[in-house]
């Protein structure tokens, strides 16, 4: 149901789709649609939390297991820009319709943005501290660093030839370059 | 009326949207949008051409005005990151709906695009060939330098605090970083 929900929304957006588009999609009766989400905002809301919630997860393993400022960068936007890459319509959705979920809702999904934004300028301070980044202003670098992976989630579809892994490795070079001493 | 049609798409999507939506918004009747636009489409292409003209004529002229490749890859960001902050609204209605277009008219924005991109190209192979710039794969770091001025659109509304020129400024100077030897 989250994936038809996906394609739903990713296809006609989501202010044009009803919760019977979705369950025709997911080949379920509207009531069975509503035993587990009781609304279109609350099917929304659902794969907006897990969206991050993965990237999240992805993100913070990949880092963890890297040592040093610069690899610990690379680790990063390796991981964030090749989880855009394949997870494209999710990834879409999640950017597009954040707007359209409840207040509460939204403030859920926005701490987990912060939560990535927080890791990424840790990394960036980190490197800075130790002399091998200079940057004046972290978070609008780190922004940039997070914008550039995010709209890989816009571009990719229609720019195939490249597997996410490789737009992942490219990005963390670009991202490197752009704080680098 | 193109700018009633520029907000009811930002708002609630293509898909969501009316021609009759348009016309309230805009304060005149449904057979006076006629008079201009046969069909929501036509309003629709209409807003995607202007806009890619504009982007174009203004990164041309910015481009045109700048000498070496270093002074031109920082006038060509500069403006097109700029005029994507100012004219969030229109940028993201031409990203996010460009899908929505008939296949001439998309073509024919497609176009636009590719001209915009060939320029950007020419940048820094220039600057690669001169020494000055160090670029493996020059169409993937255009891709990625574009990319990262389209996504303005999407997150700037969200974080104000620095002006359209502001953020311009800023990403030149990280777009130089991306290809600096």
């Amino acid at each position: 149901m989250l994936a038809a929900g996906v394609e739903a929304f990713a296809e006609r957006g989501y202010h044009a789709t009803t919760t019977r588009d979705i369950a025709a999609r997911a080949g379920v009766s509207a009531g069975a649609l509503y035993v587990h989400f009781r609304s279109k905002e609350e099917l929304l809301h659902a794969i907006c939390r897990r969206g991050h919630e993965r990237a999240l997860a992805l993100v913070g393993e990949a880092v963890a297991g890297a040592d040093g400022p610069e690899a610990r960068l690379r680790a990063y936007v390796r991981t964030f820009t090749s989880w855009h890459a394949r997870e494209h319509l999710v990834a879409r959705v999640v950017q597009d319709e954040l707007d359209a979920l409840d207040p509460e809702h939204f403030a859920e999904v926005a701490a987990r943005r912060r939560e990535l934004e927080h890791l990424l300028r840790g990394i960036v301070e980190d490197g800075v501290a130790a002399g091998a980044f200079a940057v004046d202003d972290v978070p609008a670098v780190a922004l940039a660093v997070l914008s550039l992976g995010i709209d890989v989630a816009r571009w990719s579809p229609r720019s195939p030839g490249r597997s996410p892994e490789q737009v992942g490795d490219l990005y963390a070079d670009l991202a490197v370059r752009m704080v680098r001493a």
